[in-house]
Protein backbone atom coordinates (compact mmCIF):
# COMPACT_ATOMS: atom_id res chain seq x y z
CA UNK A 1 0.00 0.00 0.00
CA UNK A 2 1.17 3.44 -0.82
CA UNK A 3 2.24 5.70 2.14
CA UNK A 4 0.07 8.44 1.41
CA UNK A 5 -2.91 5.89 1.93
CA UNK A 6 -1.03 4.34 5.17
CA UNK A 7 -0.65 7.54 6.86
CA UNK A 8 -4.28 8.90 6.14
CA UNK A 9 -5.50 5.79 7.75
CA UNK A 10 -3.80 5.95 10.74
CA UNK A 11 -3.74 9.78 11.16
CA UNK A 12 -6.81 9.29 13.68
CA UNK A 13 -5.72 6.78 15.59
CA UNK A 14 -2.29 8.88 16.00
CA UNK A 15 -3.75 11.66 17.13
CA UNK A 16 -5.86 9.62 19.68
CA UNK A 17 -2.43 8.02 21.23
CA UNK A 18 0.23 10.45 21.23
CA UNK A 19 1.38 13.75 22.29
CA UNK A 20 0.54 16.62 19.78
CA UNK A 21 3.99 18.79 18.60
CA UNK A 22 6.33 15.92 19.83
CA UNK A 23 8.74 13.05 18.07
CA UNK A 24 11.56 11.17 19.13
CA UNK A 25 14.40 10.32 16.26
CA UNK A 26 17.33 7.39 17.47
CA UNK A 27 20.70 7.50 16.41
CA UNK A 28 21.25 3.51 16.54
CA UNK A 29 25.65 3.41 16.71
CA UNK A 30 27.41 -0.05 16.64
CA UNK A 31 30.44 -0.72 15.59
CA UNK A 32 31.47 -3.73 13.36
CA UNK A 33 34.81 -4.60 10.99
CA UNK A 34 36.50 -1.19 12.07
CA UNK A 35 33.70 1.05 11.19
CA UNK A 36 31.09 3.14 12.86
CA UNK A 37 27.49 2.13 11.72
CA UNK A 38 24.01 4.12 12.21
CA UNK A 39 20.60 2.41 12.00
CA UNK A 40 18.70 4.62 8.97
CA UNK A 41 15.29 3.92 7.14
CA UNK A 42 14.09 4.28 4.19
CA UNK A 43 10.17 5.54 4.06
CA UNK A 44 8.26 4.58 1.15
CA UNK A 45 7.77 6.36 -1.88
CA UNK A 46 10.63 9.22 -0.62
CA UNK A 47 13.59 8.86 -1.95
CA UNK A 48 15.66 10.15 1.26
CA UNK A 49 16.97 8.11 4.01
CA UNK A 50 15.68 8.84 7.77
CA UNK A 51 16.85 8.04 11.42
CA UNK A 52 14.15 5.66 13.00
CA UNK A 53 11.64 7.53 14.74
CA UNK A 54 8.28 7.55 16.47
CA UNK A 55 5.76 9.24 18.59
CA UNK A 56 5.22 9.58 22.43
CA UNK A 57 2.41 7.98 23.68
CA UNK A 58 -0.32 10.22 25.93
CA UNK A 59 0.83 7.33 28.85
CA UNK A 60 4.45 7.11 28.41
CA UNK A 61 7.39 8.47 30.15
CA UNK A 62 9.56 10.03 27.00
CA UNK A 63 12.38 7.57 28.02
CA UNK A 64 9.60 4.83 27.44
CA UNK A 65 8.50 6.47 24.62
CA UNK A 66 12.52 6.08 23.11
CA UNK A 67 12.95 2.24 24.33
CA UNK A 68 9.61 1.12 22.32
CA UNK A 69 10.79 2.61 19.46
CA UNK A 70 14.76 0.87 19.35
CA UNK A 71 12.77 -2.11 20.26
CA UNK A 72 10.71 -1.92 17.69
CA UNK A 73 13.47 -1.19 15.26
CA UNK A 74 16.09 -3.71 16.87
CA UNK A 75 14.28 -6.07 18.53
CA UNK A 76 16.50 -5.51 21.14
CA UNK A 77 16.11 -4.70 25.15
CA UNK A 78 18.64 -3.33 27.45
CA UNK A 79 20.48 -1.56 24.99
CA UNK A 80 22.48 1.84 26.12
CA UNK A 81 20.10 4.78 25.07
CA UNK A 82 20.52 7.92 25.65
CA UNK A 83 18.65 11.59 25.04
CA UNK A 84 21.16 14.00 23.67
CA UNK A 85 19.61 16.77 22.33
CA UNK A 86 16.09 18.69 21.25
CA UNK A 87 14.97 20.00 17.77
CA UNK A 88 12.68 22.03 17.22
CA UNK A 89 13.22 24.88 14.44
CA UNK A 90 10.20 25.87 12.40
CA UNK A 91 10.15 23.49 8.80
CA UNK A 92 11.98 21.02 10.10
CA UNK A 93 9.68 18.56 9.33
CA UNK A 94 6.73 20.04 7.49
CA UNK A 95 7.88 20.04 4.34
CA UNK A 96 8.09 16.20 3.70
CA UNK A 97 4.09 16.19 3.96
CA UNK A 98 3.48 19.34 1.97
CA UNK A 99 0.81 18.07 -0.57
CA UNK A 100 -0.81 15.97 2.15
CA UNK A 101 -4.20 17.18 3.59
CA UNK A 102 -3.80 19.52 6.87
CA UNK A 103 -5.53 17.27 9.19
CA UNK A 104 -2.82 14.51 8.94
CA UNK A 105 -1.10 13.84 12.17
CA UNK A 106 2.26 13.80 10.50
CA UNK A 107 2.06 17.35 8.70
CA UNK A 108 2.22 18.81 11.72
CA UNK A 109 5.17 20.64 13.15
CA UNK A 110 7.16 18.42 15.27
CA UNK A 111 9.98 19.33 18.06
CA UNK A 112 12.01 16.46 17.69
CA UNK A 113 13.37 14.45 20.78
CA UNK A 114 17.11 12.84 20.15
CA UNK A 115 18.19 9.69 21.37
CA UNK A 116 21.51 8.05 20.62
CA UNK A 117 21.94 4.28 21.13
CA UNK A 118 24.84 2.17 21.31
CA UNK A 119 23.40 -1.47 20.48
CA UNK A 120 26.00 -4.94 19.60
CA UNK A 121 25.89 -5.41 16.14
CA UNK A 122 25.25 -8.84 16.22
CA UNK A 123 22.38 -9.28 18.73
CA UNK A 124 19.98 -6.71 16.48
CA UNK A 125 17.60 -7.70 13.83
CA UNK A 126 16.35 -4.55 11.45
CA UNK A 127 13.15 -4.83 11.18
CA UNK A 128 11.16 -3.18 8.33
CA UNK A 129 7.77 -1.63 9.03
CA UNK A 130 4.90 -0.87 7.06
CA UNK A 131 6.01 2.92 6.05
CA UNK A 132 9.13 1.58 5.47
CA UNK A 133 10.81 -0.36 2.36
CA UNK A 134 14.28 -0.81 4.20
CA UNK A 135 16.33 -0.75 7.66
CA UNK A 136 19.99 -0.73 6.98
CA UNK A 137 22.84 -0.60 8.94
CA UNK A 138 24.96 2.12 6.97
CA UNK A 139 28.87 3.41 8.00
CA UNK A 140 29.08 6.47 9.11
CA UNK A 141 32.09 7.25 5.85
CA UNK A 142 29.40 6.73 3.70
CA UNK A 143 26.41 7.55 4.48
CA UNK A 144 23.18 8.55 2.32
CA UNK A 145 21.61 11.64 1.95
CA UNK A 146 19.46 12.23 4.55
CA UNK A 147 15.51 13.67 4.67
CA UNK A 148 14.29 16.43 6.91
CA UNK A 149 17.04 18.07 9.56
CA UNK A 150 18.46 14.33 10.30
CA UNK A 151 21.64 15.03 9.08
CA UNK A 152 21.73 17.88 11.86
CA UNK A 153 20.86 15.28 14.18
CA UNK A 154 23.28 12.81 13.43
CA UNK A 155 26.18 15.27 13.37
CA UNK A 156 24.94 16.23 16.88
CA UNK A 157 24.68 12.73 18.30
CA UNK A 158 27.99 11.76 17.16
CA UNK A 159 29.46 15.00 18.85
CA UNK A 160 28.07 14.12 21.69
CA UNK A 161 30.01 10.74 21.70
CA UNK A 162 32.91 12.55 21.05
CA UNK A 163 32.12 14.38 24.04
CA UNK A 164 31.09 11.93 26.31
CA UNK A 165 34.08 9.47 25.22
CA UNK A 166 35.65 10.29 28.40
CA UNK A 167 32.88 9.78 31.08
CA UNK A 168 30.38 7.67 29.52
CA UNK A 169 30.99 3.73 28.84
CA UNK A 170 30.74 4.39 25.43
CA UNK A 171 33.48 1.18 24.85
CA UNK A 172 32.14 -1.08 26.73
CA UNK A 173 28.40 -0.12 24.89
CA UNK A 174 30.05 -0.66 21.69
CA UNK A 175 32.53 -3.40 21.48
CA UNK A 176 32.00 -7.47 22.02
CA UNK A 177 32.94 -8.77 25.67
CA UNK A 178 36.63 -9.71 24.06
CA UNK A 179 38.27 -7.00 21.72
CA UNK A 180 41.70 -6.93 20.42
CA UNK A 181 43.91 -3.24 21.18
CA UNK A 182 43.53 -2.82 17.38
CA UNK A 183 39.85 -3.07 17.68
CA UNK A 184 40.03 -0.83 20.37
CA UNK A 185 42.20 2.06 18.63
CA UNK A 186 39.73 1.67 15.48
CA UNK A 187 36.63 2.46 17.50
CA UNK A 188 38.30 5.43 19.50
CA UNK A 189 39.60 6.69 15.66
CA UNK A 190 36.07 6.13 13.91
CA UNK A 191 34.45 8.66 16.81
CA UNK A 192 37.40 10.95 17.31
CA UNK A 193 37.15 11.09 13.31
CA UNK A 194 41.19 10.97 13.37
CA UNK A 195 43.90 8.60 13.27
CA UNK A 196 45.78 8.07 16.59
CA UNK A 197 49.43 7.13 17.30
CA UNK A 198 49.21 3.49 17.69
CA UNK A 199 52.34 4.11 20.79
CA UNK A 200 50.41 6.93 22.39
CA UNK A 201 47.27 5.19 22.38
CA UNK A 202 48.22 2.07 23.87
CA UNK A 203 50.04 3.53 26.60
CA UNK A 204 47.36 5.93 27.46
CA UNK A 205 44.58 3.12 27.58
CA UNK A 206 46.79 1.28 29.86
CA UNK A 207 47.96 3.55 32.08
CA UNK A 208 44.31 4.33 33.13
CA UNK A 209 44.11 0.48 34.37
CA UNK A 210 40.79 -0.35 33.43
CA UNK A 211 41.51 -3.25 31.09
CA UNK A 212 41.87 -7.23 32.06
CA UNK A 213 44.22 -9.06 29.91
CA UNK A 214 43.01 -12.18 29.32
CA UNK A 215 44.47 -15.28 28.80
CA UNK A 216 43.15 -16.12 25.25
CA UNK A 217 44.35 -14.64 21.69
CA UNK A 218 42.58 -13.95 18.68
CA UNK A 219 42.39 -17.20 16.84
CA UNK A 220 42.90 -17.34 12.80
CA UNK A 221 44.70 -15.09 10.58
CA UNK A 222 48.21 -14.86 9.34
CA UNK A 223 49.81 -12.63 11.75
CA UNK A 224 50.48 -14.08 15.38
CA UNK A 225 47.54 -14.20 17.35
CA UNK A 226 46.60 -10.91 18.91
CA UNK A 227 45.86 -10.57 22.80
CA UNK A 228 42.31 -9.96 23.64
CA UNK A 229 41.06 -7.80 26.08
CA UNK A 230 38.02 -6.54 28.20
CA UNK A 231 36.68 -3.73 30.25
CA UNK A 232 37.36 -4.22 33.70
CA UNK A 233 33.80 -2.91 34.35
CA UNK A 234 34.50 -1.93 38.24
CA UNK A 235 37.60 0.26 37.35
CA UNK A 236 36.20 1.74 34.33
CA UNK A 237 32.68 2.82 35.82
CA UNK A 238 35.12 4.70 38.57
CA UNK A 239 37.54 6.19 36.22
CA UNK A 240 34.68 7.35 33.87
CA UNK A 241 33.08 8.93 37.19
CA UNK A 242 36.49 10.80 37.40
CA UNK A 243 36.37 11.07 34.15
CA UNK A 244 39.03 10.09 31.88
CA UNK A 245 41.93 12.36 31.90
CA UNK A 246 43.35 14.26 28.37
CA UNK A 247 42.48 14.05 25.07
CA UNK A 248 43.42 11.45 22.47
CA UNK B 1 -7.04 39.36 40.22
CA UNK B 2 -6.71 34.84 41.34
CA UNK B 3 -4.54 33.20 39.23
CA UNK B 4 -7.40 30.23 38.17
CA UNK B 5 -9.02 33.30 37.10
CA UNK B 6 -6.28 35.10 34.68
CA UNK B 7 -5.42 31.50 33.69
CA UNK B 8 -8.77 30.93 32.42
CA UNK B 9 -9.09 34.32 30.46
CA UNK B 10 -5.33 33.30 28.92
CA UNK B 11 -6.40 29.97 28.16
CA UNK B 12 -8.05 30.27 24.83
CA UNK B 13 -5.49 32.69 23.50
CA UNK B 14 -2.78 29.96 24.81
CA UNK B 15 -4.07 27.05 22.38
CA UNK B 16 -4.40 29.42 19.19
CA UNK B 17 -0.66 30.82 19.97
CA UNK B 18 1.59 27.49 21.09
CA UNK B 19 2.41 24.32 20.17
CA UNK B 20 0.76 22.06 22.48
CA UNK B 21 2.43 19.83 25.32
CA UNK B 22 5.44 21.50 25.22
CA UNK B 23 7.16 23.92 27.67
CA UNK B 24 10.25 25.41 28.42
CA UNK B 25 12.50 26.26 31.80
CA UNK B 26 14.92 28.24 32.37
CA UNK B 27 17.62 27.92 35.03
CA UNK B 28 18.76 31.34 35.22
CA UNK B 29 22.39 31.21 36.94
CA UNK B 30 24.67 34.56 37.75
CA UNK B 31 27.61 34.96 40.61
CA UNK B 32 26.83 37.30 43.41
CA UNK B 33 28.81 37.98 46.58
CA UNK B 34 30.90 34.58 46.55
CA UNK B 35 27.92 32.77 46.03
CA UNK B 36 26.60 31.09 42.76
CA UNK B 37 22.29 32.26 42.35
CA UNK B 38 19.57 31.46 40.14
CA UNK B 39 16.22 32.91 39.56
CA UNK B 40 13.31 31.45 40.69
CA UNK B 41 9.68 32.54 40.94
CA UNK B 42 6.37 32.33 43.05
CA UNK B 43 3.42 31.77 41.50
CA UNK B 44 0.05 33.51 42.49
CA UNK B 45 -1.83 31.24 45.12
CA UNK B 46 0.93 28.59 45.27
CA UNK B 47 3.04 27.81 48.01
CA UNK B 48 5.72 26.71 45.88
CA UNK B 49 8.73 28.50 43.95
CA UNK B 50 9.29 27.65 40.42
CA UNK B 51 11.84 27.91 37.50
CA UNK B 52 10.67 30.75 34.90
CA UNK B 53 9.15 29.30 32.19
CA UNK B 54 7.02 29.63 29.31
CA UNK B 55 5.73 28.11 25.94
CA UNK B 56 6.48 27.32 22.42
CA UNK B 57 4.93 29.64 19.95
CA UNK B 58 3.62 28.01 16.89
CA UNK B 59 5.97 30.69 14.36
CA UNK B 60 8.90 30.65 16.48
CA UNK B 61 11.89 28.47 16.97
CA UNK B 62 12.88 26.69 20.00
CA UNK B 63 15.69 28.95 20.96
CA UNK B 64 13.74 31.80 20.34
CA UNK B 65 11.35 30.98 22.59
CA UNK B 66 13.47 30.54 25.09
CA UNK B 67 15.44 33.70 24.30
CA UNK B 68 12.08 35.35 24.11
CA UNK B 69 11.28 34.04 27.72
CA UNK B 70 14.75 34.95 29.38
CA UNK B 71 14.54 38.32 27.90
CA UNK B 72 10.77 38.65 29.87
CA UNK B 73 12.11 37.72 33.01
CA UNK B 74 15.55 39.72 33.08
CA UNK B 75 15.02 42.21 30.69
CA UNK B 76 18.50 41.32 29.22
CA UNK B 77 19.43 40.32 25.80
CA UNK B 78 22.55 38.35 24.17
CA UNK B 79 22.89 36.32 27.51
CA UNK B 80 24.69 32.71 27.39
CA UNK B 81 22.02 30.61 27.07
CA UNK B 82 21.97 26.78 26.12
CA UNK B 83 19.66 24.09 25.96
CA UNK B 84 20.84 20.60 27.98
CA UNK B 85 18.04 18.34 28.94
CA UNK B 86 14.16 17.77 27.98
CA UNK B 87 12.14 16.27 31.13
CA UNK B 88 9.23 14.23 29.98
CA UNK B 89 8.11 11.87 32.69
CA UNK B 90 4.39 11.91 33.34
CA UNK B 91 2.58 13.60 35.97
CA UNK B 92 5.70 16.23 36.20
CA UNK B 93 3.22 19.15 36.31
CA UNK B 94 -0.41 17.85 35.78
CA UNK B 95 -1.24 17.54 39.44
CA UNK B 96 -0.32 21.10 40.20
CA UNK B 97 -3.43 22.24 38.25
CA UNK B 98 -5.95 18.95 39.29
CA UNK B 99 -8.79 21.00 40.32
CA UNK B 100 -8.52 23.74 37.37
CA UNK B 101 -10.93 22.62 34.43
CA UNK B 102 -9.54 19.98 31.92
CA UNK B 103 -10.31 22.32 29.02
CA UNK B 104 -7.39 24.64 30.83
CA UNK B 105 -4.47 25.63 28.95
CA UNK B 106 -1.84 25.00 31.20
CA UNK B 107 -3.62 21.66 32.43
CA UNK B 108 -2.25 19.66 30.01
CA UNK B 109 0.49 17.12 30.16
CA UNK B 110 3.55 19.20 29.19
CA UNK B 111 7.03 18.23 28.30
CA UNK B 112 9.97 20.68 29.32
CA UNK B 113 12.75 21.80 27.31
CA UNK B 114 15.44 22.99 30.19
CA UNK B 115 17.51 25.97 28.87
CA UNK B 116 20.30 27.16 31.21
CA UNK B 117 21.68 30.74 31.28
CA UNK B 118 24.76 32.19 32.51
CA UNK B 119 24.26 35.91 33.19
CA UNK B 120 26.32 39.33 34.52
CA UNK B 121 23.88 39.70 38.03
CA UNK B 122 24.43 43.73 38.02
CA UNK B 123 22.41 43.27 34.32
CA UNK B 124 19.72 41.79 35.41
CA UNK B 125 15.96 43.50 36.08
CA UNK B 126 14.03 41.05 37.60
CA UNK B 127 10.35 40.98 36.48
CA UNK B 128 7.71 40.04 38.35
CA UNK B 129 4.86 39.06 35.68
CA UNK B 130 0.73 38.97 36.36
CA UNK B 131 0.88 35.39 36.99
CA UNK B 132 3.47 35.70 39.85
CA UNK B 133 3.91 37.56 43.42
CA UNK B 134 7.70 36.92 43.31
CA UNK B 135 10.83 36.69 41.43
CA UNK B 136 13.90 36.55 42.97
CA UNK B 137 17.52 35.54 43.04
CA UNK B 138 18.03 32.99 45.29
CA UNK B 139 21.57 31.10 46.45
CA UNK B 140 22.35 27.68 45.77
CA UNK B 141 22.86 26.76 49.24
CA UNK B 142 19.45 27.65 50.50
CA UNK B 143 16.75 27.07 47.77
CA UNK B 144 13.34 27.11 48.65
CA UNK B 145 11.03 24.16 48.34
CA UNK B 146 10.75 23.69 44.16
CA UNK B 147 7.30 23.01 42.56
CA UNK B 148 6.60 20.20 40.06
CA UNK B 149 9.85 18.14 39.06
CA UNK B 150 11.84 21.92 39.08
CA UNK B 151 14.29 20.82 41.31
CA UNK B 152 15.34 18.01 39.31
CA UNK B 153 15.68 20.16 36.42
CA UNK B 154 17.23 22.30 38.34
CA UNK B 155 19.84 19.74 39.57
CA UNK B 156 20.41 18.42 36.24
CA UNK B 157 21.38 22.11 35.20
CA UNK B 158 23.63 22.48 37.65
CA UNK B 159 25.20 18.69 36.76
CA UNK B 160 25.76 19.76 33.58
CA UNK B 161 27.42 23.31 34.91
CA UNK B 162 30.09 21.36 36.47
CA UNK B 163 30.60 18.52 33.14
CA UNK B 164 31.12 21.70 30.77
CA UNK B 165 32.98 23.38 33.16
CA UNK B 166 36.35 22.13 30.82
CA UNK B 167 34.53 22.85 27.57
CA UNK B 168 32.36 26.02 27.79
CA UNK B 169 33.43 29.75 28.69
CA UNK B 170 31.34 29.54 31.54
CA UNK B 171 33.79 31.05 34.03
CA UNK B 172 33.59 33.87 31.52
CA UNK B 173 29.98 34.68 31.94
CA UNK B 174 29.45 34.51 35.04
CA UNK B 175 32.43 36.61 36.33
CA UNK B 176 32.25 40.52 35.49
CA UNK B 177 34.98 41.52 33.42
CA UNK B 178 37.62 41.93 35.88
CA UNK B 179 38.28 39.48 38.61
CA UNK B 180 40.44 38.43 41.48
CA UNK B 181 41.81 35.21 41.98
CA UNK B 182 40.06 34.24 44.65
CA UNK B 183 36.31 35.71 43.28
CA UNK B 184 37.40 32.74 40.34
CA UNK B 185 38.44 30.00 42.80
CA UNK B 186 34.95 30.87 44.61
CA UNK B 187 33.18 30.48 41.14
CA UNK B 188 35.00 27.12 40.88
CA UNK B 189 34.00 26.16 44.00
CA UNK B 190 30.85 26.79 43.96
CA UNK B 191 30.20 24.73 40.67
CA UNK B 192 31.71 21.82 41.78
CA UNK B 193 29.89 21.69 45.01
CA UNK B 194 33.30 21.27 47.13
CA UNK B 195 35.90 23.52 48.66
CA UNK B 196 39.89 23.78 46.14
CA UNK B 197 42.99 23.90 47.63
CA UNK B 198 44.04 27.46 46.45
CA UNK B 199 47.62 26.75 45.87
CA UNK B 200 46.89 23.87 43.12
CA UNK B 201 43.71 26.27 42.05
CA UNK B 202 46.33 29.16 41.31
CA UNK B 203 48.78 26.54 39.71
CA UNK B 204 46.37 25.06 37.63
CA UNK B 205 44.01 28.16 36.50
CA UNK B 206 47.83 29.58 35.25
CA UNK B 207 49.15 27.17 33.78
CA UNK B 208 46.34 27.04 31.23
CA UNK B 209 47.13 30.42 30.10
CA UNK B 210 44.31 31.92 29.71
CA UNK B 211 44.11 34.82 31.78
CA UNK B 212 45.54 38.33 31.72
CA UNK B 213 47.12 39.91 35.05
CA UNK B 214 45.81 43.31 34.64
CA UNK B 215 47.85 46.55 35.81
CA UNK B 216 45.47 47.21 38.67
CA UNK B 217 43.77 45.99 41.61
CA UNK B 218 40.66 46.16 43.64
CA UNK B 219 40.57 48.90 45.38
CA UNK B 220 39.07 49.43 49.35
CA UNK B 221 39.70 46.56 52.09
CA UNK B 222 42.10 45.89 54.84
CA UNK B 223 43.97 43.66 53.24
CA UNK B 224 46.97 43.85 50.16
CA UNK B 225 44.48 45.26 47.10
CA UNK B 226 44.50 41.82 45.51
CA UNK B 227 45.80 41.21 41.49
CA UNK B 228 43.00 42.19 38.93
CA UNK B 229 42.77 39.52 36.17
CA UNK B 230 40.43 38.99 33.00
CA UNK B 231 40.03 36.16 30.53
CA UNK B 232 42.19 36.52 27.28
CA UNK B 233 39.06 35.19 25.11
CA UNK B 234 41.25 34.28 22.22
CA UNK B 235 43.38 32.04 24.24
CA UNK B 236 40.45 31.04 26.74
CA UNK B 237 38.27 29.73 23.87
CA UNK B 238 40.87 28.09 21.76
CA UNK B 239 41.73 26.00 25.06
CA UNK B 240 37.76 25.22 25.49
CA UNK B 241 37.75 23.69 22.09
CA UNK B 242 40.30 21.38 23.16
CA UNK B 243 39.12 20.78 26.31
CA UNK B 244 40.45 21.98 30.07
CA UNK B 245 42.98 18.91 30.85
CA UNK B 246 41.81 17.24 34.56
CA UNK B 247 39.93 17.52 37.15
CA UNK B 248 39.66 20.07 40.32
Amino acid sequence: MELKKILEMRSEESWQENLPSLSIDCVIFSFKDSSLRVIMVKMKDLDFWGLPGGYVRKDENIDEAAIRILKNRTGAENIYLQQFYTFGNLNRSEKVFEKYPDTLWNKQRFVSIGYYALADFSKVDLIIDEFSTACEWKSIDDLPDFMMDHKIIFDKALLTLREQLNNHPIGYNLLPEKFTMPELQKLYEAILGKKLNRGNFYRKILRYDILTKLDESRKGGAHKAPDLYSFDLEKYNAALKEGLKGSW
